[in-house]
Protein backbone atom coordinates (compact mmCIF):
# COMPACT_ATOMS: atom_id res chain seq x y z
CA UNK A 1 0.00 0.00 0.00
CA UNK A 2 1.64 3.28 -1.07
CA UNK A 3 0.19 6.85 -1.34
CA UNK A 4 -0.80 6.29 -5.13
CA UNK A 5 -3.52 3.78 -3.87
CA UNK A 6 -5.52 6.87 -2.73
CA UNK A 7 -7.64 9.17 -4.58
CA UNK A 8 -8.17 11.94 -1.76
CA UNK A 9 -6.29 13.53 1.53
CA UNK A 10 -6.85 14.79 4.34
CA UNK A 11 -4.38 16.68 6.29
CA UNK A 12 -4.69 16.33 10.34
CA UNK A 13 -2.21 18.73 12.93
CA UNK A 14 -1.67 16.43 15.96
CA UNK A 15 -2.21 17.80 19.28
CA UNK A 16 -0.38 17.24 22.53
CA UNK A 17 -3.77 15.79 23.93
CA UNK A 18 -4.03 13.38 21.17
CA UNK A 19 -0.84 11.78 22.95
CA UNK A 20 -1.78 9.34 25.86
CA UNK A 21 0.59 7.77 28.98
CA UNK A 22 2.52 5.95 26.60
CA UNK A 23 3.60 9.29 25.34
CA UNK A 24 1.93 8.38 21.44
CA UNK A 25 -1.30 9.07 19.63
CA UNK A 26 -3.83 7.04 21.61
CA UNK A 27 -5.20 4.28 18.93
CA UNK A 28 -9.06 5.74 19.94
CA UNK A 29 -7.23 9.05 17.70
CA UNK A 30 -6.72 7.47 14.97
CA UNK A 31 -10.60 6.74 14.60
CA UNK A 32 -11.46 10.06 15.16
CA UNK A 33 -8.57 11.59 12.20
CA UNK A 34 -10.33 9.03 10.25
CA UNK A 35 -13.44 10.55 10.63
CA UNK A 36 -11.87 13.56 9.67
CA UNK A 37 -11.18 11.81 6.54
CA UNK A 38 -14.97 10.38 6.20
CA UNK A 39 -16.50 13.81 6.94
CA UNK A 40 -14.03 15.38 3.94
CA UNK A 41 -15.20 12.71 1.89
CA UNK A 42 -18.83 13.08 2.32
CA UNK A 43 -17.97 16.87 0.94
CA UNK A 44 -16.85 15.36 -2.34
CA UNK A 45 -19.93 13.61 -3.00
CA UNK A 46 -22.41 16.61 -2.14
CA UNK A 47 -22.72 16.13 2.13
CA UNK A 48 -21.96 18.66 4.31
CA UNK A 49 -23.20 17.00 7.31
CA UNK A 50 -23.40 13.17 7.84
CA UNK A 51 -27.49 13.65 7.88
CA UNK A 52 -29.25 15.33 5.84
CA UNK A 53 -32.91 17.23 6.43
CA UNK A 54 -34.85 14.48 5.63
CA UNK A 55 -33.03 12.07 7.94
CA UNK A 56 -31.00 9.81 5.38
CA UNK A 57 -27.56 10.18 6.23
CA UNK A 58 -24.04 7.52 6.39
CA UNK A 59 -23.25 5.48 9.06
CA UNK A 60 -20.09 4.02 10.32
CA UNK A 61 -20.99 0.03 10.82
CA UNK A 62 -17.29 -1.19 11.08
CA UNK A 63 -13.87 0.75 11.25
CA UNK A 64 -10.50 -0.92 11.68
CA UNK A 65 -7.04 -0.01 11.93
CA UNK A 66 -3.69 -1.22 11.93
CA UNK A 67 -1.02 0.65 13.52
CA UNK A 68 2.26 0.23 12.16
CA UNK A 69 4.27 3.10 13.56
CA UNK A 70 3.91 4.97 16.78
CA UNK A 71 3.50 8.82 16.18
CA UNK A 72 4.49 11.47 18.92
CA UNK A 73 3.51 14.91 19.01
CA UNK A 74 4.37 17.30 17.15
CA UNK A 75 3.63 15.68 13.51
CA UNK A 76 1.05 16.17 10.78
CA UNK A 77 -0.35 13.46 9.35
CA UNK A 78 -1.95 12.76 5.54
CA UNK A 79 -4.62 10.49 5.14
CA UNK A 80 -5.25 8.93 2.12
CA UNK A 81 -8.67 7.51 0.93
CA UNK A 82 -10.00 5.59 -1.42
CA UNK A 83 -13.29 3.50 -2.42
CA UNK A 84 -12.45 0.04 -1.97
CA UNK A 85 -15.94 -1.18 -2.49
CA UNK A 86 -19.19 -0.22 -3.14
CA UNK A 87 -22.52 -2.37 -2.40
CA UNK A 88 -26.20 -1.65 -2.87
CA UNK A 89 -26.76 0.28 0.31
CA UNK A 90 -22.99 0.93 1.86
CA UNK A 91 -19.72 0.76 0.50
CA UNK A 92 -16.20 0.38 2.00
CA UNK A 93 -13.44 2.96 2.47
CA UNK A 94 -9.34 2.02 2.71
CA UNK A 95 -7.29 4.28 4.41
CA UNK A 96 -3.34 4.92 4.79
CA UNK A 97 -1.97 7.41 7.14
CA UNK A 98 1.36 9.02 5.98
CA UNK A 99 3.86 11.51 7.67
CA UNK A 100 3.60 14.76 5.96
CA UNK A 101 5.79 14.66 2.75
CA UNK A 102 6.59 10.82 3.91
CA UNK A 103 5.71 7.96 2.14
CA UNK A 104 6.27 5.15 5.06
CA UNK A 105 2.45 4.02 5.95
CA UNK A 106 2.38 4.71 9.59
CA UNK A 107 -1.05 3.24 10.03
CA UNK A 108 -3.70 1.41 7.67
CA UNK A 109 -7.45 1.51 7.80
CA UNK A 110 -10.93 0.20 6.58
CA UNK A 111 -13.99 1.91 7.20
CA UNK A 112 -17.76 0.51 6.33
CA UNK A 113 -20.31 3.09 6.07
CA UNK A 114 -24.59 2.64 5.41
CA UNK A 115 -26.63 4.98 3.75
CA UNK A 116 -29.27 4.98 6.27
CA UNK A 117 -32.76 6.45 6.82
CA UNK A 118 -32.78 7.31 10.74
CA UNK A 119 -36.05 7.78 10.87
CA UNK A 120 -37.02 4.23 9.81
CA UNK A 121 -33.35 3.59 11.13
CA UNK A 122 -32.34 1.03 8.67
CA UNK A 123 -29.87 0.80 5.55
CA UNK A 124 -31.20 1.74 1.94
CA UNK A 125 -29.76 2.01 -1.46
CA UNK A 126 -27.27 5.11 -2.19
CA UNK A 127 -28.80 7.68 -4.08
CA UNK A 128 -27.34 7.73 -7.84
CA UNK A 129 -26.11 10.81 -7.73
CA UNK A 130 -24.05 9.67 -4.88
CA UNK A 131 -23.17 6.57 -6.35
CA UNK A 132 -21.59 8.63 -9.42
CA UNK A 133 -18.76 10.27 -7.28
CA UNK A 134 -18.63 7.57 -4.90
CA UNK A 135 -17.29 5.65 -8.35
CA UNK A 136 -15.39 8.33 -9.11
CA UNK A 137 -12.92 7.94 -5.74
CA UNK A 138 -12.53 4.16 -6.56
CA UNK B 1 -22.37 -14.00 20.23
CA UNK B 2 -23.69 -14.04 23.15
CA UNK B 3 -22.54 -13.43 26.78
CA UNK B 4 -21.60 -16.93 27.60
CA UNK B 5 -18.96 -16.44 25.19
CA UNK B 6 -16.96 -13.57 27.33
CA UNK B 7 -14.28 -14.82 30.48
CA UNK B 8 -13.90 -11.32 31.97
CA UNK B 9 -16.20 -7.68 32.33
CA UNK B 10 -15.28 -4.07 32.39
CA UNK B 11 -18.25 -1.46 32.93
CA UNK B 12 -18.31 1.82 31.47
CA UNK B 13 -20.52 4.75 32.41
CA UNK B 14 -21.20 6.23 29.14
CA UNK B 15 -20.79 10.07 29.54
CA UNK B 16 -22.54 12.83 28.15
CA UNK B 17 -19.54 14.16 26.48
CA UNK B 18 -18.76 10.50 24.72
CA UNK B 19 -22.01 11.84 22.03
CA UNK B 20 -20.92 13.51 19.20
CA UNK B 21 -22.99 15.99 17.24
CA UNK B 22 -25.11 13.16 15.82
CA UNK B 23 -26.46 12.74 19.56
CA UNK B 24 -24.90 9.16 19.80
CA UNK B 25 -22.03 7.99 21.30
CA UNK B 26 -18.96 8.61 19.07
CA UNK B 27 -17.67 5.80 17.20
CA UNK B 28 -14.14 6.84 18.59
CA UNK B 29 -15.50 6.12 21.81
CA UNK B 30 -15.53 3.15 21.53
CA UNK B 31 -12.32 2.36 21.44
CA UNK B 32 -11.74 4.09 24.76
CA UNK B 33 -14.14 1.70 25.92
CA UNK B 34 -12.10 -1.28 24.81
CA UNK B 35 -8.95 0.33 25.72
CA UNK B 36 -10.32 0.30 29.48
CA UNK B 37 -11.60 -3.44 28.86
CA UNK B 38 -7.64 -4.20 27.94
CA UNK B 39 -6.22 -2.21 30.62
CA UNK B 40 -8.39 -4.00 33.24
CA UNK B 41 -7.39 -7.69 31.73
CA UNK B 42 -4.13 -6.63 31.57
CA UNK B 43 -3.98 -6.24 35.36
CA UNK B 44 -5.68 -10.19 35.24
CA UNK B 45 -2.38 -11.19 33.60
CA UNK B 46 -0.06 -9.07 36.34
CA UNK B 47 0.46 -5.94 35.04
CA UNK B 48 -0.81 -2.84 36.51
CA UNK B 49 0.01 -0.97 33.35
CA UNK B 50 0.92 -1.28 30.08
CA UNK B 51 4.60 -1.21 30.11
CA UNK B 52 6.71 -2.68 32.65
CA UNK B 53 9.63 -1.17 34.60
CA UNK B 54 12.38 -2.44 31.68
CA UNK B 55 10.61 -0.96 28.84
CA UNK B 56 8.47 -4.78 28.31
CA UNK B 57 4.88 -4.17 27.84
CA UNK B 58 2.02 -4.28 25.74
CA UNK B 59 1.20 -2.56 22.18
CA UNK B 60 -2.03 -2.53 20.60
CA UNK B 61 -1.40 -3.27 16.77
CA UNK B 62 -4.97 -3.59 15.26
CA UNK B 63 -8.07 -2.99 16.40
CA UNK B 64 -12.06 -3.26 14.98
CA UNK B 65 -15.02 -2.78 15.62
CA UNK B 66 -18.87 -3.90 14.77
CA UNK B 67 -21.14 -0.72 15.91
CA UNK B 68 -24.42 -2.81 15.59
CA UNK B 69 -26.60 -0.26 17.72
CA UNK B 70 -26.60 3.31 18.50
CA UNK B 71 -26.00 3.95 21.99
CA UNK B 72 -27.20 7.16 23.52
CA UNK B 73 -26.53 8.74 27.06
CA UNK B 74 -27.65 7.92 30.16
CA UNK B 75 -26.47 3.98 29.46
CA UNK B 76 -23.79 2.00 31.33
CA UNK B 77 -22.05 -0.68 29.17
CA UNK B 78 -20.55 -4.03 29.62
CA UNK B 79 -17.93 -5.70 27.67
CA UNK B 80 -17.37 -8.88 27.65
CA UNK B 81 -13.61 -10.07 26.72
CA UNK B 82 -11.92 -13.06 25.76
CA UNK B 83 -8.86 -14.38 24.58
CA UNK B 84 -9.82 -15.58 21.18
CA UNK B 85 -5.94 -16.20 19.72
CA UNK B 86 -2.19 -16.60 20.90
CA UNK B 87 0.77 -17.25 19.34
CA UNK B 88 3.92 -16.59 20.36
CA UNK B 89 4.60 -12.73 20.32
CA UNK B 90 1.12 -11.73 20.08
CA UNK B 91 -2.38 -12.53 21.23
CA UNK B 92 -6.05 -11.93 20.11
CA UNK B 93 -8.74 -10.69 22.12
CA UNK B 94 -12.51 -10.41 21.35
CA UNK B 95 -15.11 -8.20 23.03
CA UNK B 96 -18.88 -7.51 22.83
CA UNK B 97 -20.65 -4.55 24.40
CA UNK B 98 -23.83 -5.04 25.89
CA UNK B 99 -26.35 -2.44 28.11
CA UNK B 100 -26.17 -3.20 31.87
CA UNK B 101 -28.67 -6.22 32.33
CA UNK B 102 -29.36 -6.70 28.50
CA UNK B 103 -28.89 -9.81 26.26
CA UNK B 104 -28.85 -7.66 22.50
CA UNK B 105 -25.01 -7.54 21.17
CA UNK B 106 -24.68 -3.41 20.99
CA UNK B 107 -21.02 -4.24 19.37
CA UNK B 108 -18.82 -6.48 19.40
CA UNK B 109 -14.53 -6.23 18.76
CA UNK B 110 -11.42 -7.95 17.76
CA UNK B 111 -8.05 -6.42 18.98
CA UNK B 112 -4.22 -7.63 18.52
CA UNK B 113 -2.03 -7.07 21.35
CA UNK B 114 1.82 -7.67 20.76
CA UNK B 115 4.74 -8.46 23.63
CA UNK B 116 7.01 -5.52 22.88
CA UNK B 117 10.26 -4.43 23.53
CA UNK B 118 9.96 -0.59 23.81
CA UNK B 119 13.71 -0.02 23.32
CA UNK B 120 14.71 -1.91 20.84
CA UNK B 121 11.27 -1.62 19.54
CA UNK B 122 10.16 -4.70 18.33
CA UNK B 123 7.68 -7.79 19.36
CA UNK B 124 9.10 -10.59 21.92
CA UNK B 125 7.76 -13.54 22.81
CA UNK B 126 4.77 -13.24 25.68
CA UNK B 127 6.91 -14.47 29.46
CA UNK B 128 5.67 -18.22 30.54
CA UNK B 129 3.45 -16.48 33.56
CA UNK B 130 1.65 -14.26 31.40
CA UNK B 131 0.77 -16.64 28.73
CA UNK B 132 -0.56 -19.09 31.32
CA UNK B 133 -3.04 -16.24 32.58
CA UNK B 134 -3.97 -15.71 28.93
CA UNK B 135 -4.88 -19.39 28.41
CA UNK B 136 -7.24 -19.26 31.36
CA UNK B 137 -9.35 -16.20 29.29
CA UNK B 138 -9.64 -18.43 26.02
CA UNK C 1 -13.88 24.08 50.76
CA UNK C 2 -15.22 20.86 52.02
CA UNK C 3 -17.70 18.03 51.50
CA UNK C 4 -20.54 19.75 53.39
CA UNK C 5 -20.77 22.78 50.92
CA UNK C 6 -22.42 20.74 48.15
CA UNK C 7 -25.68 20.07 47.22
CA UNK C 8 -25.71 17.24 44.71
CA UNK C 9 -22.81 14.30 43.89
CA UNK C 10 -21.68 13.22 40.47
CA UNK C 11 -19.52 10.04 40.67
CA UNK C 12 -16.85 9.62 37.94
CA UNK C 13 -14.90 6.43 36.95
CA UNK C 14 -11.34 7.57 35.84
CA UNK C 15 -11.08 6.10 32.26
CA UNK C 16 -7.04 5.31 31.66
CA UNK C 17 -7.60 7.14 28.18
CA UNK C 18 -7.98 10.16 30.40
CA UNK C 19 -4.34 10.83 31.05
CA UNK C 20 -2.44 12.28 28.82
CA UNK C 21 1.59 12.13 28.29
CA UNK C 22 2.04 13.61 31.54
CA UNK C 23 0.75 10.31 33.43
CA UNK C 24 -1.67 12.22 35.19
CA UNK C 25 -5.62 13.53 33.89
CA UNK C 26 -5.62 15.86 31.54
CA UNK C 27 -6.41 19.34 32.40
CA UNK C 28 -9.33 19.34 29.86
CA UNK C 29 -10.47 16.30 31.49
CA UNK C 30 -11.78 18.19 34.50
CA UNK C 31 -13.96 19.87 32.06
CA UNK C 32 -15.96 17.04 30.62
CA UNK C 33 -16.37 15.36 34.67
CA UNK C 34 -17.90 19.09 35.19
CA UNK C 35 -20.05 18.85 32.19
CA UNK C 36 -21.33 15.01 33.49
CA UNK C 37 -21.69 16.62 36.76
CA UNK C 38 -23.96 19.79 34.94
CA UNK C 39 -25.99 17.71 32.27
CA UNK C 40 -27.02 15.56 36.08
CA UNK C 41 -28.09 18.93 37.97
CA UNK C 42 -29.98 19.90 35.07
CA UNK C 43 -31.84 16.71 35.27
CA UNK C 44 -32.82 17.52 38.65
CA UNK C 45 -34.40 20.78 38.32
CA UNK C 46 -36.47 18.82 35.41
CA UNK C 47 -33.93 19.17 31.72
CA UNK C 48 -33.16 15.45 30.71
CA UNK C 49 -31.54 17.45 27.86
CA UNK C 50 -29.59 20.42 27.23
CA UNK C 51 -31.81 21.90 25.17
CA UNK C 52 -35.68 21.66 25.55
CA UNK C 53 -37.90 20.85 22.46
CA UNK C 54 -38.39 24.74 22.63
CA UNK C 55 -35.15 25.11 21.64
CA UNK C 56 -34.63 26.87 25.02
CA UNK C 57 -31.69 25.24 26.89
CA UNK C 58 -28.48 26.15 29.22
CA UNK C 59 -25.45 27.38 27.68
CA UNK C 60 -22.39 27.41 29.34
CA UNK C 61 -20.84 30.86 29.30
CA UNK C 62 -17.94 30.79 31.53
CA UNK C 63 -15.67 27.62 33.37
CA UNK C 64 -13.10 27.73 35.78
CA UNK C 65 -10.86 25.02 37.45
CA UNK C 66 -8.28 25.11 40.06
CA UNK C 67 -6.22 21.65 40.24
CA UNK C 68 -4.77 21.00 43.26
CA UNK C 69 -3.62 17.46 43.37
CA UNK C 70 -2.73 14.87 40.33
CA UNK C 71 -4.84 12.39 39.57
CA UNK C 72 -3.86 9.14 38.56
CA UNK C 73 -5.76 5.91 36.55
CA UNK C 74 -7.18 3.86 38.35
CA UNK C 75 -9.62 6.22 40.77
CA UNK C 76 -12.82 7.02 41.36
CA UNK C 77 -13.64 10.83 41.98
CA UNK C 78 -17.23 12.46 43.47
CA UNK C 79 -17.70 15.95 42.91
CA UNK C 80 -19.47 18.17 44.57
CA UNK C 81 -21.91 20.91 42.97
CA UNK C 82 -24.15 24.12 44.39
CA UNK C 83 -25.74 26.83 43.12
CA UNK C 84 -23.15 29.31 44.47
CA UNK C 85 -25.25 31.97 42.42
CA UNK C 86 -29.13 33.29 40.61
CA UNK C 87 -29.08 36.21 38.62
CA UNK C 88 -32.14 36.64 36.38
CA UNK C 89 -31.24 35.00 33.52
CA UNK C 90 -27.95 33.06 34.42
CA UNK C 91 -26.79 30.69 37.62
CA UNK C 92 -23.16 30.03 38.75
CA UNK C 93 -22.09 26.15 40.39
CA UNK C 94 -19.48 26.01 42.53
CA UNK C 95 -18.00 22.12 42.20
CA UNK C 96 -15.50 20.80 44.35
CA UNK C 97 -13.60 17.29 43.21
CA UNK C 98 -12.23 14.34 45.97
CA UNK C 99 -11.61 11.27 46.01
CA UNK C 100 -14.50 8.60 46.66
CA UNK C 101 -14.63 8.47 50.18
CA UNK C 102 -12.00 11.01 50.86
CA UNK C 103 -12.04 14.85 52.45
CA UNK C 104 -9.00 16.51 50.47
CA UNK C 105 -10.14 18.82 47.89
CA UNK C 106 -8.65 17.29 44.50
CA UNK C 107 -9.62 20.34 42.44
CA UNK C 108 -12.36 22.84 42.72
CA UNK C 109 -14.48 24.98 40.06
CA UNK C 110 -17.13 27.48 38.72
CA UNK C 111 -18.90 26.82 36.09
CA UNK C 112 -21.49 30.02 34.65
CA UNK C 113 -24.50 29.23 32.99
CA UNK C 114 -27.26 31.01 31.11
CA UNK C 115 -30.96 30.13 30.07
CA UNK C 116 -30.68 30.33 26.36
CA UNK C 117 -33.34 30.78 23.26
CA UNK C 118 -31.08 29.34 21.01
CA UNK C 119 -33.36 30.55 18.32
CA UNK C 120 -32.77 33.97 19.36
CA UNK C 121 -29.46 33.39 20.54
CA UNK C 122 -29.70 35.45 23.33
CA UNK C 123 -29.95 34.50 27.23
CA UNK C 124 -33.29 35.14 28.71
CA UNK C 125 -35.24 35.08 32.29
CA UNK C 126 -34.68 31.36 34.19
CA UNK C 127 -38.42 29.95 34.18
CA UNK C 128 -39.83 30.34 37.30
CA UNK C 129 -40.23 26.34 38.08
CA UNK C 130 -36.76 26.05 37.52
CA UNK C 131 -35.51 28.98 39.66
CA UNK C 132 -37.70 27.05 42.37
CA UNK C 133 -35.54 23.67 42.24
CA UNK C 134 -32.03 26.06 41.62
CA UNK C 135 -33.01 27.40 44.89
CA UNK C 136 -33.03 24.17 46.74
CA UNK C 137 -29.68 23.49 45.67
CA UNK C 138 -27.86 26.90 46.80
CA UNK D 1 -9.47 42.71 23.57
CA UNK D 2 -8.02 42.47 20.29
CA UNK D 3 -5.73 40.73 18.58
CA UNK D 4 -3.34 44.01 19.21
CA UNK D 5 -3.48 42.64 22.90
CA UNK D 6 -1.61 39.09 21.97
CA UNK D 7 2.41 38.21 21.41
CA UNK D 8 1.99 35.03 20.08
CA UNK D 9 -0.36 32.95 17.67
CA UNK D 10 -1.76 29.27 17.77
CA UNK D 11 -3.91 27.74 14.77
CA UNK D 12 -6.34 25.34 15.20
CA UNK D 13 -8.26 23.13 12.70
CA UNK D 14 -11.33 22.08 14.40
CA UNK D 15 -11.99 18.75 13.63
CA UNK D 16 -15.77 17.68 13.41
CA UNK D 17 -15.28 15.19 16.37
CA UNK D 18 -15.17 18.31 18.32
CA UNK D 19 -18.48 18.89 18.66
CA UNK D 20 -20.39 17.68 20.66
CA UNK D 21 -24.04 16.91 20.87
CA UNK D 22 -25.13 19.97 20.97
CA UNK D 23 -23.82 20.39 17.56
CA UNK D 24 -20.87 23.42 18.57
CA UNK D 25 -17.22 22.35 19.69
CA UNK D 26 -17.80 21.34 22.98
CA UNK D 27 -16.62 23.30 26.17
CA UNK D 28 -13.50 20.80 27.25
CA UNK D 29 -12.14 21.28 23.92
CA UNK D 30 -11.12 24.63 24.13
CA UNK D 31 -9.13 23.55 27.01
CA UNK D 32 -7.05 21.23 24.12
CA UNK D 33 -6.95 24.22 22.44
CA UNK D 34 -5.22 26.16 25.39
CA UNK D 35 -2.99 23.23 25.90
CA UNK D 36 -1.92 23.56 22.15
CA UNK D 37 -1.15 27.32 22.88
CA UNK D 38 0.56 26.54 25.86
CA UNK D 39 2.79 23.80 24.79
CA UNK D 40 3.89 25.54 21.59
CA UNK D 41 5.09 28.31 24.03
CA UNK D 42 6.75 26.03 26.18
CA UNK D 43 8.42 25.86 22.77
CA UNK D 44 9.38 29.78 22.12
CA UNK D 45 10.64 29.50 25.96
CA UNK D 46 13.64 26.38 25.54
CA UNK D 47 10.88 23.63 26.48
CA UNK D 48 10.52 20.98 23.87
CA UNK D 49 8.28 19.27 26.51
CA UNK D 50 6.28 20.24 29.42
CA UNK D 51 8.61 18.25 31.44
CA UNK D 52 12.64 17.97 31.14
CA UNK D 53 15.25 15.13 32.19
CA UNK D 54 15.74 16.63 35.69
CA UNK D 55 11.81 16.31 36.41
CA UNK D 56 11.54 20.35 36.49
CA UNK D 57 8.24 21.46 34.35
CA UNK D 58 5.40 23.41 34.21
CA UNK D 59 2.46 22.25 35.41
CA UNK D 60 -1.52 24.22 35.07
CA UNK D 61 -2.46 25.05 38.38
CA UNK D 62 -5.71 27.37 36.92
CA UNK D 63 -7.54 27.92 33.93
CA UNK D 64 -10.49 29.56 32.66
CA UNK D 65 -12.38 30.18 29.78
CA UNK D 66 -15.26 32.82 28.78
CA UNK D 67 -17.09 31.39 25.81
CA UNK D 68 -18.67 34.03 24.21
CA UNK D 69 -19.86 32.74 20.72
CA UNK D 70 -20.44 28.75 19.54
CA UNK D 71 -17.80 27.67 17.04
CA UNK D 72 -18.92 24.80 14.60
CA UNK D 73 -17.00 22.53 12.09
CA UNK D 74 -15.35 23.54 9.93
CA UNK D 75 -13.25 26.18 11.31
CA UNK D 76 -9.79 27.38 11.72
CA UNK D 77 -8.80 29.64 14.81
CA UNK D 78 -6.35 31.35 16.06
CA UNK D 79 -5.54 31.50 19.49
CA UNK D 80 -3.26 34.30 20.80
CA UNK D 81 -1.45 34.03 23.80
CA UNK D 82 0.49 36.80 26.20
CA UNK D 83 2.29 36.80 29.48
CA UNK D 84 0.30 38.76 31.80
CA UNK D 85 1.85 38.24 34.81
CA UNK D 86 5.23 36.72 36.13
CA UNK D 87 5.80 35.44 39.85
CA UNK D 88 8.21 33.94 41.09
CA UNK D 89 7.17 30.45 41.24
CA UNK D 90 4.33 30.97 38.74
CA UNK D 91 2.56 33.70 35.49
CA UNK D 92 -0.11 33.49 33.78
CA UNK D 93 -1.20 33.68 30.17
CA UNK D 94 -3.97 35.30 28.34
CA UNK D 95 -5.69 33.69 25.70
CA UNK D 96 -8.25 35.29 23.04
CA UNK D 97 -9.56 33.38 20.42
CA UNK D 98 -10.41 34.23 16.67
CA UNK D 99 -11.68 32.74 13.35
CA UNK D 100 -9.13 32.89 10.95
CA UNK D 101 -8.42 36.31 9.38
CA UNK D 102 -11.98 37.77 11.84
CA UNK D 103 -11.81 40.33 14.44
CA UNK D 104 -14.80 39.05 16.46
CA UNK D 105 -13.53 37.55 19.95
CA UNK D 106 -14.63 33.99 20.33
CA UNK D 107 -14.02 32.93 23.56
CA UNK D 108 -11.11 34.66 25.94
CA UNK D 109 -8.98 32.55 28.38
CA UNK D 110 -6.44 32.71 31.81
CA UNK D 111 -4.22 29.95 32.40
CA UNK D 112 -2.20 30.28 35.44
CA UNK D 113 0.91 27.84 35.27
CA UNK D 114 3.43 26.77 37.94
CA UNK D 115 7.11 26.00 37.30
CA UNK D 116 7.32 22.68 39.25
CA UNK D 117 9.72 19.76 40.85
CA UNK D 118 8.29 16.77 39.88
CA UNK D 119 10.15 14.69 42.21
CA UNK D 120 9.74 17.09 45.43
CA UNK D 121 5.94 17.63 44.40
CA UNK D 122 6.19 21.62 44.74
CA UNK D 123 6.74 24.66 42.97
CA UNK D 124 10.38 26.07 42.74
CA UNK D 125 11.50 29.19 41.46
CA UNK D 126 10.70 29.98 37.39
CA UNK D 127 15.16 29.24 36.24
CA UNK D 128 16.45 32.98 35.28
CA UNK D 129 16.71 32.01 31.77
CA UNK D 130 13.19 31.35 31.11
CA UNK D 131 12.11 34.58 33.12
CA UNK D 132 13.72 36.79 29.63
CA UNK D 133 11.69 34.86 27.79
CA UNK D 134 8.60 34.98 29.78
CA UNK D 135 8.78 38.89 29.40
CA UNK D 136 9.75 38.68 26.04
CA UNK D 137 6.10 37.55 25.76
CA UNK D 138 4.17 40.19 28.16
Amino acid sequence: MNRNDFRRWTRVEVRWGDMDAMNHVNNAQYFVYLESARIEMFGDIGLDQPMREDQHGFGLVSATCNFRKQVHYPATLEIGTRVSKIGNTSFQLQHGFFHEGGDELVADALSTVVWVDYAQGKGIPIPGDMRVRLEALV
